[in-house]
């Protein structure tokens, strides 16, 4: 099966990282990208190849030839909060199917745009499906057996790049689940690791991921000091977010070629690994 | 509700443990204690409770009148592999609710015994019932999500005391859980530390622990190194299995009050707190 993909947020570092993961591992990278109207480059080589950006005000034009030379093309978007909700309207509009890798926007909008629409698309606020994963399981734990750690103690860590300046909205996911156990635990006692020394030291992050690191540590410790518990997601750069949406990609592509498409989160697409 | 429970395998350590934790749990400590043929001692001094020890020759004579002075008791096993099958047997002959802690003995005999005599009991190879909802959980993630983790690296390191020669039962329960991921993971895979200043040095085992601990990382990698997951589940002592063998009792009375008692595993003592 032949895929054509147009990854829009070149020449951000992101959108350049997807395009280069779609293309290694074996999706065919189509020679354009949606960017916005400020960016001076008019096209830029990824992956060995030539990409021309289009911009809000020329892409109208270009669409309907792309499409043509492009059947079946899916679109992957890493572009900006603000273009968020445009881009999806743009897509709902030429019928091109998405995955949503941007966050922020209106979120809300952009859910009840696809779901009356019954676009073809996968949105969720965290690509990195092992993330996901992680979060289900703990959710799972939670629902299953929300007695199983009475009495015990939680505690959470999380170190993200200086830059950050609030609380990773995994972490406080995380924590809602552990709620669910009665841990009387409130977002703000998340502890917030922003110093590189510290992170090197007791995060062990290695020194090159200082500037783009997602590690997060949640401790369960008995009453009495006998048991410890410890589940940690430790994430470098942001590989795993292009390799979540590859793996969107792929799942969307199938369902569009079963006729089964519509709109999907990353759940749906971890799940269907299940009736491989 | 008021709770009579009579703890056998005193004076072994685990039997005095598990019954000081009913004690202090609020459970009513029967002044007796089911034990071996060649022990010496006569009584014992637990949670500042005399304790008449009963021989395999002298507990049918008596049982009958503890019955009568203790209605409802529960009695909790913590003796011998080769009393299993012959302990259970005395329960179910004197309808005695019970809950086996202790390990080995046919336990196949055991459970046939119990499913056919529909027995108020709770059996369970692993009382700690934390440990038991880890194991559901990496189940559920291998369940649901078997492709989470495609093209990552698992490895296995557990330290006990150094008597312990074989491979934890539990590590060798959650790895067949990871290979339903498609893990390429021989049991033989696992790493054992088993030398005191490795365990100390770097599994950081308190060295009050040293005789007698389960520590268990796993841990997934992805191909290029940027992702990283660690589960750990570190036991010092006994006690674990004390707190869940206590929960194990106060399930089993409830269950007996409801007249709904029947042969239960450690899953549903975890899964009743659900209902909850």
């Amino acid at each position: 099966m032949s895929i054509f993909v147009m990854v829009n947020g070149i020449p951000g570092d992101m959108g350049k990282m997807v395009a280069e993961t779609m293309s290694a591992r074996g999706l065919n990278l189509v020679p354009f990208s949606l960017t916005g109207e400020a960016i001076a480059e008019k096209e830029v080589t990824v992956a060995g190849k030539t990409i021309q950006l289009l911009k809000p005000s020329t892409r109208e034009n270009a669409i309907d030839g792309i499409l043509k030379d492009y059947p079946g093309l899916i679109c992957v978007d890493y572009t900006h909060p603000s273009a968020v909700n445009e881009n999806a309207a743009f897509y709902v509009r030429h019928k091109i199917p998405f995955v949503m890798g941007t966050t922020g926007g209106d979120r809300e909008a952009l859910q009840k745009l696809v779901q009356d629409a019954a676009h073809p698309s996968v949105i969720a606020p965290n690509m990195a499906k092992q993330i996901v994963a992680f979060q289900a399981m703990i959710e799972f734990l939670a629902t299953e057996f929300p007695t199983a750690f009475e009495g015990y103690r939680l505690s959470v860590v999380e170190s993200h790049q200086k830059t950050k300046a609030d609380t990773s909205g995994t972490a406080k996911a995380v924590v809602a689940s552990f709620r669910k156990m009665g841990f009387d635990f409130d977002d703000s006692q998340i502890e917030l690791v922003r110093n590189e020394p510290e992170q090197m030291a007791r995060m062990h992050v290695p020194e090159n991921a200082l500037s783009g690191h997602a590690f997060h540590t949640y401790s369960l410790d008995s009453a009495d000091g006998s048991v410890h518990f410890e589940f940690q997601h430790n994430v470098c750069g942001r590989k795993i977010y292009a390799e979540g949406s590859v793996d969107a990609v792929l799942f969307l592509a199938e369902k569009i070629a079963e006729k089964a498409a519509r709109p999907f989160n990353m759940m749906d697409v971890l799940r269907s690994g299940k009736m491989k």
